[in-house]
């Protein structure tokens, strides 16, 4: 079942819509309000792509809310768990946002610009209302914006060549999850050794968004003795991977220690953080349920509309939040929200529009 | 040009999904990360059997935020610009909602199902996480939730005898924006007089996710009589209505006074209100820009994909947000965003992806 998508003015254009049209765009999805592509119609050929050679992705979608202001490290750490008092400025971190309760309510990477200007590069949710909301009701002297940012991920192990060759060869010497303010053509922009792949890569963050188009055919342009070629955050690659696709993975009912995500909340930390209480408690109680992995016998699965219920014996045991073939292992794989009770097991069902499967659990990542 | 949407669980479905895709959709967009179908691919005969007849709509993404608790009264008054003390249960008032800057964040309705219990039926944002920041920063004794209800919208003026079938005569005396707590066969819902169309017609609050399908085929089956079809908000006639779509006709820089929702904007209220210092200085200097409307000379436009700039002469004095032909006036229409400066002239140019046409202002709504 295939379905067209709307096009119209509610949902923004990246500012590099154009160039990803012009490269043959299939298939889009819609994250943080803006079109985000998310296949050029061949799924495989991505995928061996960005693990055997260098891929380029439209992620504007990935949006930052800025904080900019003499309390903007207060506030930073006061909205997250994990403990900022080592981040130094050029560096980022991967980390949970908690509500009150401590359920996680997105998993962004924050940018520490200076010392009074932070970025959280954000997952699919209106955080900019939950920052604005913090910060204007308890008081922090703080301006909280969504700044013209928009990135463009180079990804696959030969990223760092085409990368070198448009920044020079010591950005091979750049560790992961560094960055630097730099320009390129006179486009200013950040480049970071981030990405939502495993195989390795950068992120450049375009500082200007009338240039869009023109960054993404200096980027092809250098690709081109590299190979590059177009595509998106990879379905198959983030499963193996296990790379967390907030909202997809977690619900309303998840605390980040359900996910491997709980080992940067730092419970002992002297600074107050959103949650903590909550967490303390969630933490002392252990998660109801867990991430896990499973191989699902059968046919070849494509991808799963929506959570797949999991079963052990009749019991409703959680759910197959995301499945998919893997290449590599030439096995079915996904990932799993599952009651702690069946951790200790190893059979499932699970339930496909086809009817049910049997699933094994294994380890998280694949790879 | 036309694209897939991609399906996945990181974008939830609707409890009517299936009974759509039954009904033969044929376009989604996303909308409070919930799949919203926006087209069964006849979109002048969805017009028309709006228009003339009685159409039923999917829009389970309008989500409620539930604000339950002693203090739930005095948070909803914090988070409106609107004067609630005349608010009464069982009655809903369409208002804006501001953050401390004065700018635009949401345009719901608001529910009063009990002194302690309200909803507010949001536009799409996540206004789920501004409402629980405020309430825990600011210290409000209230639970902030999603409840599990779901919107089935009966629309078009034949829409009440559909309900009257369902329901009872009782309902024709129903005032608009007036709503009641009952049951359809064992379906718990909350039937209100409201609806994102000025063609008259109710919205049925389905209060348990499992029953959608259940629900949807109650509704089809009575609608037999009366020609019901399946359709979607619908793009023209909320042009020709100038109903506000959140995040189409507004942007970051909005305050409710560019629209007609000013209105709504009481300052001189008892009660304070988020952004109630900044609305007044809004207030007092006067909006920049101003909502109007516009007729687009030249051949008949489908739709715009992106907000249209707008010249008077060679300066850029704003952007039509979204264009359409109307086939009542026979005419190109659009809503548009411009300077106030330009309120006093008739004559702009707008600029379309085949170069600019002849604009001349007017009143709105157009009907």
């Amino acid at each position: 079942m295939s379905f067209n998508i709307a096009l119209g003015s509610r949902v923004r254009k990246s500012p590099f819509h154009d160039s990803t049209v012009q490269a043959g765009v299939t298939m889009f999805s819609i994250y943080n309000h803006m079109y985000m592509p998310v296949s050029y119609g061949d799924l495989e050929g991505e995928y061996w792509r960005l693990i055997e050679g260098v891929s380029m992705w439209d992620v504007a979608a990935e949006r930052q809310v800025q904080l900019e202001g003499p309390d903007a490290g207060k506030l930073a750490q006061y909205l997250t768990p994990r403990n900022l008092s080592k981040l130094r400025i050029g560096v980022a971190m991967y980390l949970p946002m908690c509500d009150h309760q401590g359920v996680l309510i997105n998993d962004p990477i924050l940018l520490k610009l200076s010392e009074d200007r932070f970025w959280f590069s954000i997952a699919d949710t209106d955080m900019i209302y939950w920052v604005k909301a913090v910060a204007a009701e308890a008081g922090y002297d703080v301006v909280v914006t969504e700044p013209d940012v928009s990135l463009l991920a180079v990804q696959g192990p030969k990223a760092v060549d085409v990368i070198a060759d448009l920044f020079g060869d010591q950005v091979r010497k750049m560790r992961y999850f560094h960055f630097t303010e730099t320009q390129l053509d006179g486009i200013p922009l950040v480049l970071a050794r981030t990405g939502w792949s495993k195989q390795g890569g950068f992120e450049l963050f375009l500082q200007d968004g009338s240039k869009g188009n023109e960054l993404w055919d200096i980027v092809a342009q250098a690709g081109k003795l590299h190979d590059i070629g177009p595509g998106t955050p990879n379905y198959i690659e983030r499963v193996e991977s296990a790379l967390l696709s907030h909202g997809g993975d977690n619900d309303p009912e998840s605390s980040p220690f359900e996910f491997d995500l709980g080992r940067y909340v730092d419970l002992d930390q002297k600074a107050d953080f959103i949650g903590k209480q909550a967490l303390k408690k969630i933490a002392a109680e252990g998660p109801p349920r867990k991430q896990i992995g499973i191989f699902i016998e059968g046919s070849e699965i494509f991808f799963n509309e929506h959570p797949w219920p999991l079963y052990h014996g009749d019991r409703d045991v959680g759910k197959a939040t995301v499945a998919c073939y893997s290449p590599r292992l030439k096995k079915n794989i996904a990932l799993a929200l599952v009651s702690v009770d069946v951790l200790g097991e190893r059979e499932l069902t699970v339930e496909t529009p086809e009817g049910r499967r049997n699933a094994v659990i294994t380890e998280i990542p694949f790879f």
